[in-house]
């Protein structure tokens, strides 16, 4: 992935190292040392860490950046959270004209608070930009403003080892016409909410998934490798359909050989005795249907670092897995994401039939380790914006 | 297309002829009849009908109605236009939780104001609402919330017939948490937009396209037969590469055997000879990834009424195209939509290959008769709801 070449002032045209970034106008006019702050006044109770339901609660203060193709970026300011005041025909509201990243902030054993592979998330956010035709932007300066914005909510970054602070930067197009076209105004904005486990059963119990071919997150030649609003409501209703028929969250299958994609809005592993009779970890490959997880990069970062099983991003399909099954070769599955970071798959329903997947069986072993390895990783690494290598 | 069976009160479930709108709450606790009307009180200058762009303009005043699952419809609002008022995390911004529809008012020759076919679009709102799990209504109530919003702004239907009053009803999640689920909140609003033709260069200037496999608009198991945003969003930057390359709008592809699908954000027709050496009006079928218009559905009904020629739903394939160009047996391309109605489609950049397509040579004299004809309909006849049969 490649991202922008950003041009310092002015309106130059962004040119990209792959030459896709056509009218993309990459302009740095104020930074995050223009940052105007002027915080909350009133605070909001803060919640008991153990009573987190997923983004429901944010804190006192919110950051705003406004853009338009007039003026470019516009100040930064971190001001206390309100509602947006947005023109009802705001290209977001009518085409989706919209992209968000997701992070957290934790608190370390040492007091210091820390970021996890923040860059990525910006480096992300930057091509999720121009894919969504919504104006790209200085990675760096963006992320110095967010860690302002954290220090200023730090006392909101939960004192737990089980809790975090989720950080949802988002950029809209604010277009107020209704032409379908490159929207000449826009808004990104970041605010932050104290989360628990992301899953209400809690974070390590393993969840049932339902596995159809009728509905397709994701397809070549679409957006599935952004992270764009369009890809997450669309899900909605087969998450519906998963809950009717008891399972938890949707397997994305893609193609007439039921490839194994992502779960719910996590990526996926596969830990298994391959079919050559090998230790491998799987997941698979970025293709162009398969959102780039940061998560799922660092579990195959740590996965290549340790050397101990091979490490493969492959396709999987449903009659591998279901072969892999009838052979005891399937040792974990699990979905890996920002929000849960390792979730153990334990169930699929496929056909109008239950697939057992030994994942608690088998510890999860692996699952476990990851958990235990990035979480030590969020709380323990010296850097404020560490790096996972 | 079947609709939900509705419900006229409290929380029954929605239950679909097809089984498939579980979790739907199909309310009506509050109607037409319980509208309030509080119109502006200062009013924008009208602009000249002849210097319009689309959807830049809006009227005085817009519809709104706030739905929640706890509450169901409140009572829908007719009041000045205003910005909306929402919080950052509501769902339509970070999920494209958001769908809408475009209609238009036209003055008659009478004097008379006309919707065209509004129950077609309310129904397909009905159904683009299932698909984003957004709440379903009752569309004769909407439509009658509707029509008072364009009796309070009947002067801004403009005195011209190369002009309309473009109405964009949208549905929108406004569930503030950060979960991808069915939002608990939502907020229907209707905006009114005084238009000219949709394209800058004319409404019957012909359109040069840009046809390639490496974009794709919408696929088998997504959303591509809903009005849902983001499968308009997405489609920015491809419009933008066709731009870069010389063309208007995309012909978007799909398949292996690279389909015709759709033009821009248009239905598409071929009046052609074809295989079997027969007179043939063709657009693709229903199949799940083509947005059935309003406008597509009106010429086919027209065309079949004619009876002169045959009338298909049928794949057509750009080896099918480029062997009837070769044959001289294409006659006219054309695009067909609210926004334009007819559009004729003169040139297709495939493979690095400027294909000529003789519309405008060929009259273009079906497309004109379409025009001609559904322009007619929409000044003359007689109901203010009218239907064209």
């Amino acid at each position: 992935y490649s991202v922008c070449t950003r041009h310092r002032e002015g309106f130059n045209l962004g040119v990209c190292n792959n030459g896709q970034c056509f009218l993309s106008y990459v302009m740095k006019e104020n930074g995050a040392s223009d940052l105007i702050i002027t915080p909350a006044t009133t605070f909001k109770e803060k919640p008991d860490p153990s009573g987190l339901v997923f983004g429901t609660v944010f804190t006192d203060n919110m950051l705003t950046i406004e853009w338009s193709l007039a003026s470019g970026w516009e100040k930064p300011y971190i001001k206390p959270l309100e509602n947006l005041s947005l023109h009802p025909a705001s290209s977001s509201l009518h085409y989706a004209v919209e992209l968000f990243e997701g992070m957290k902030a934790y608190r370390g054993v040492d007091g210091k608070i820390r970021l996890f592979r923040p860059t990525l998330n910006m480096d992300r956010m930057v091509r999720s930009a121009r894919r969504a035709a919504l104006p790209c932007f200085d990675q760096n300066e963006l992320l110095e403003c967010i860690r302002k914005l954290v220090e200023v909510e730090k006392e909101w970054v939960p004192y737990s080892a089980a809790a975090s602070l989720y950080i949802r930067p988002t950029l809209i197009g604010t277009e107020p016409s209704l032409g379908v076209k490159k929207p000449t105004k826009a808004l990104l904005y970041v605010i932050l909410s104290p989360v628990g486990p992301y899953f209400a059963s809690g974070s390590f119990n393993p969840i049932s998934l339902w596995a159809d071919p009728k509905y397709v997150r994701a397809w070549k030649g679409g957006t599935g490798d952004c992270k764009l609003g369009g890809n997450y409501g669309s899900s909605i209703y087969a998450q519906q359909e998963a809950l009717e028929l008891g399972c938890q969250q949707v397997l994305w299958l893609y193609g007439e050989d039921h490839q194994i994609t992502e779960v719910g809005t996590m990526n996926l592993f596969l830990y298994w005795i391959n079919e050559d009779g090998e230790n491998e970890l799987a997941t698979p490959p970025l293709d162009g249907i398969i959102l780039p997880g940061v998560t799922r990069q660092s579990i195959l970062d740590l996965a290549c670092d340790w050397g101990e099983f091979k490490v493969s991003e492959r396709y999987i399909t449903m009659s591998d897995l279901t072969a892999a099954l009838e052979k005891n070769r399937v040792k974990e599955m699990f979905g890996a994401g920002t929000a849960c970071i390792v979730c153990p798959i334990s169930k699929i329903l496929y056909k109008g039939k239950h697939l057992h997947i030994p994942t608690m069986e088998n510890g999860p072993q692996l699952a476990t380790r990851f958990l235990n390895k990035l979480s030590d990783i969020q709380v323990r690494c010296f850097l404020f914006f560490n790096q996972i290598k």
